[in-house]
């Protein structure tokens, strides 16, 4: 009896979290699978997981060198735990669906090559002879692969749908760019213009190829058509022709490629869930139903106790709540409709208002209710109040501006902040405190929030500046970027800058996922990154004198317009840089001077490096990110 | 009788093409009517907005100068010729809806408006004291409120409805900006840093405010943060901060906002097209119904007559079709539902297909039908036949990257296009030719179009080699241009590139109606900028030796990114140049320089010109323009 209510717990609740997991029903798989779920479980696979793809900050080229034992022995530990979770996984689930689930089979294999791996290296290393670390890129692979990362795989999943579409685009696209480029090298190729650098212009078809394709990234533009527009304005009309089929028409079509099959996958990933979800219900259903007349249903204490399993910390006034929705006629029972409808039900936040009267009321109803008092309370729920409020914020505003060395400024600061808190009691005097500050109340939080980071940080820097010893640069800046962030009080006052504020706050969880993507495809490229270039390009420091800092220490940058941009510090020596490098190249402007730096001292093909990021990240990823807001605005706004 | 099927016939005729003007039903207002919607005077009046818009190529600053009197008689001209178009209107509309109508108010004003300021130059260029033509930002007008336009000023509709979203976004972004400006000001402002130009970086809140805004553009990532970033890395975090919230996640809430309104607007303009049609139609019903039984119908003979009034070149077999679909019952007559029905299929176009025998067949069956004969016919419908060609049409396009001075190669060229023109008659010998040159054998004509341009380029390639003496470049590089195209054959021939440039090809009528509308806010801001900027700047040719022509003429350009990037020649000094300028300007690349340049040759305020720019171009059209290609992809792909 008991058995069966937990497996059918474990239905209800895999339908809730939409897991999607086949697990066997033995009592105790079924218990093994509880603790699969338990918090504390995932909690420690997302640890290693962290562990193990930070381990590049540690490894040769280090952000923090540490010696190749100890790094190599945490990454043991962590493809130990993580070997751990799978077999712990097999054990749960039945043999058959485990073989076949290519998820397992990436983990093991990632998880052999990365030891084999290990083993060559530290044979290398022992023998002083260079070594790749390769099998570091497939990291990633255990942040796809655990079932855990449900999302950041449905969002692979949708690209790679995307791409046989995209694939044809891309082909006509190519096609496009290399006829273009014909055309220029014979329009251009024999007149002998040079570029601004004073280098020969559009002679040879690779660098035309590349120039174009730059062009498409709008990257080089206008400087790659000044040569020839100066020759003769008539070539203007090459490139604007250029760029109105390969920059515009070209990159829109991309986008709608990407978002129609973006928008066809959710549609298809919502109805299987949705499908999914009903069988695993009906299964619970089929296990605790019992024959009332000629109906199955499962009984009220039954299902008390299954929603007691399902949800442990559920209130009881929201426990029947839901059974008087469920159970409309009060007959004693849940049909079979009705259950099906539980885990949307739970899904559903319930917000418990008591309408309460407030604290200062209930003690001294005289003083409250005086005429005074009324006033005061008519005031603060008065518009006019919030509007003073706003002026105050951006005279505030104009005083951060100005000179803070000024005495007078900083008193004013301490002004400011008490009248910021006299705002607050004031809310609270005329608001009942609990309702103010209740769970749904995210606009009155974030009010309250902002106000005392602020007041913190104005306490933390007056007491800095008095001690004048302890002067850490980044505990400065954070107070001051506190205490600038309480101008953000404006967007609360303002209805509709609080609607665009809440749309972009309830697609925050999503963008997480995005987030996790976006980390999945950086690493891998950071790691390749790190592999090619490390020690090409060296940065000298802010102040450095030495003449190697004008060419970041590689004499194969002199005259480049990566070492005269002052691109030094734009370099893979370790993960922390080449990510921000990465950054970079996913904001696209300037990637083509960032591209020639790292080939001018690797070699041209090292260019095929950045094409193939702008390819996967801003043309793929990009558009992916862009469809996923529209699609969010669309839904929300 | 015949003066109520002209009305009714206007009726129907206005439901097939979407106008929608109030006309007075007297039979000379009728006839006025026909003659204003007749295709001699639309066209006159689109030549007449032609040439009143081209007159800025021979106004000061002109491209081709010519003397203030002939410009301002070819003006006055055309304003006479916008009276006249506009008197005959109002003849034909009822007084009331002219004088309520604003697109009539708008030219009149603007007639009057242009004649005031054609006067008051005159005057003073008489007195030979400078003035501006400013009533040439108001010529386009007359392009947007002819009745004709009707597209241009939905896609303006369009636009303005989206306006008071877009503002609150906008106020929430610039809110944002400046908000980190602030924060920029305290981070950066004290620690002496300097720019790679060696100037103070980031010390003035308005110099701040205006690189954050390029920054939204991307225009100056990384070189914004390189100071910074070198001084310490931590603060990157703050640039990549800004990037996220302001470049990615605003500018893809304004392309959703767009998009959402364009979407809304889009549904509602069609449900009151279609209302205005059916009203139409139900009009012109009620003057031509008899009575038959209890029904309102209209008779054949009267529908026949109808029918060849509206369309006069229509085809009888076509006239039969369209009565058969209409008059199911073949009951001698068309009943309400089905007249209205009409535009529609009016609108159908109907390809009449005669399987016809080769004319070959009919002339010569024998030969045509014997064994050798069908063996060709067999292998030219065979898709190997296709893929040789594609292999020939790669080879070709290697031969044309070589040197064409080899007189190998040369040969090769007239090889190839005997190879195309065997290709053409093979399929002209193997398929009926009247089917296969079909109207609406779309790619049949690409193909053979671009082989006669491929043969008449390499004729006059030759010609123009032998005779040496004719040796005009942009003849010379249009027969290159030509001799290349033929490359897109390979479109052709693939089926899945066929489908997408079908669907660009679809779209391509209403891109005109986009064409439209940047021509109308390019030409603006051309006027303004010409007024703002002209004789600033000048470009000395491309081989100039001069001194000057280093900081294009003006010294306050002296060590400028615009001077050394040699930007001499993107200027406002004729109209051709400005909407070069102006289309460098909408790629957005390097929009920072340019506007650098014009601040530093005029005034810091010239830079509000430029974000004026970006933000109607750019923030508003672009992103109509993706919305409306995403929209038309997912309706077609
Ligand atoms: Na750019």
């Amino acid at each position: 009896e008991d058995q069966d209510l937990l497996l059918a717990a474990a239905y209800v609740s895999d339908a809730q979290y939409n897991r999607n997991v086949p697990f066997e029903t033995s009592p105790q798989a079924i218990r093994l699978y509880y603790f699969y779920n338990h918090w504390a479980m995932q909690a420690a696979t997302y640890f290693f997981i962290c562990v193990d793809l930070s381990l590049a900050l540690f490894e040769e080229p280090a952000l923090f060198p540490l010696p190749f034992l100890v790094t190599s022995i945490a990454e043991v530990l962590c493809l130990t735990a993580f070997f751990g979770r799978l077999v712990h996984f097999a054990k749960v689930t039945p043999q058959m669906v485990f073989w076949k689930d290519t998820k397992n089979i990436c983990i093991m294999v990632t998880i052999v090559l990365t030891l084999v791996d290990l083993i060559v290296y530290g044979i290398l290393e022992a023998l002083n002879v260079y070594g790749i670390r390769w099998s570091r890129a497939l990291r990633p692979v255990f942040l796809i692969n655990f079932p855990e990362s449900r999302q950041i795989r449905r969002a692979f999943r949708s690209i790679r749908n995307t791409l046989p579409d995209v694939l044809y685009v891309f082909l006509l696209f190519i096609f496009s760019v290399g006829t273009f480029s014909l055309m220029a090298l014979k329009l251009f190729g024999d007149r002998g213009l040079k570029t601004v650098e004073g280098s020969p212009y559009f002679t040879n078809i690779l660098d035309i190829a590349f120039e174009l394709y730059v062009l498409v990234t709008t990257a080089n533009s206008p400087d790659v058509m000044m040569p020839a527009y100066e020759f003769n304005w008539w070539y203007s009309l090459y490139f604007i022709t250029y760029i109105i089929i390969n920059t515009y028409i070209f990159m829109s079509v991309f986008l709608a490629v990407v978002y129609n099959n973006y928008r066809k996958h959710l549609k298809n990933e919502i109805r299987t869930l949705a499908y999914l979800k009903r069988r695993k219900m009906i299964e619970a259903f089929n296990i605790l139903k019992v024959k009332v007349g000629t109906e199955s249903v499962v009984k009220e204490a039954q299902w008390r106790r299954l929603v007691k399993v399902v949800a442990p910390d559920i209130s009881s006034s929201h426990l029947e709540l839901l059974l008087r929705i469920l159970d409309e006629g009060q007959k004693g029972h849940v049909d079979k409709v009705n259950f099906l409808r539980l885990p949307d039900l739970l899904n559903i936040q319930v917000i418990t208002i008591n309408v309460k009267r407030h604290p200062l009321e209930a003690w001294m109803p005289r003083v409250y209710q005086s005429s005074a008092s009324l006033l005061v309370q008519k005031v603060v729920r008065h518009r006019v109040f919030v509007w003073a409020y706003d002026v105050i914020i951006l005279i505030n505003a104009i005083f951060i501006a100005l000179d803070e060395k000024n005495p007078f400024i900083s008193y004013a600061e301490w002004l400011f902040l008490s009248l910021y808190i006299i705002e607050i009691l004031l809310k609270l005097y005329t608001y009942e405190p609990r309702a103010y500050f209740g769970r749904k109340q995210f606009w009155n939080w974030f009010d309250t929030l902002i106000i005392i980071a602020a007041l913190v940080a104005t306490v933390a820097n007056t007491t800095i500046q008095s001690a004048r010893k302890y002067n850490s640069q980044q505990i400065l800046d954070i107070v001051l970027i506190l205490r600038i962030l309480r101008l953000l009080r404006v967007i609360v006052s303002i209805q509709r800058f609080r609607v665009i504020v809440t749309t972009l706050i309830n697609i925050g969880p999503t963008m997480l996922t995005f987030g996790g993507l976006v980390l999945v495809v950086y690493y891998v490229f950071a790691i390749i990154g790190m592999e090619a270039f490390h020690g090409r390009v060296h940065f000298f420091g802010p102040n450095s004198t030495s003449p190697d800092a004008l060419t970041c220490g590689n004499s194969a940058l002199r005259d480049s317009a990566f070492a005269r941009g002052k691109y030094c510090r734009n370099n893979f020596n370790h993960l922390g840089s080449s990510l921000i490098l990465l950054v970079e190249l996913t904001v696209v402007n300037q990637w083509h001077i960032l591209a020639d730096g790292f080939a001018l001292v690797t070699h041209q093909v090292a260019k095929l490096y950045f094409i193939g990021f702008h390819i996967v990240v801003v043309i793929l990823i990009v558009n992916i990110f862009i469809a996923f807001i529209l699609e969010a605005f669309f839904v929300a706004y």
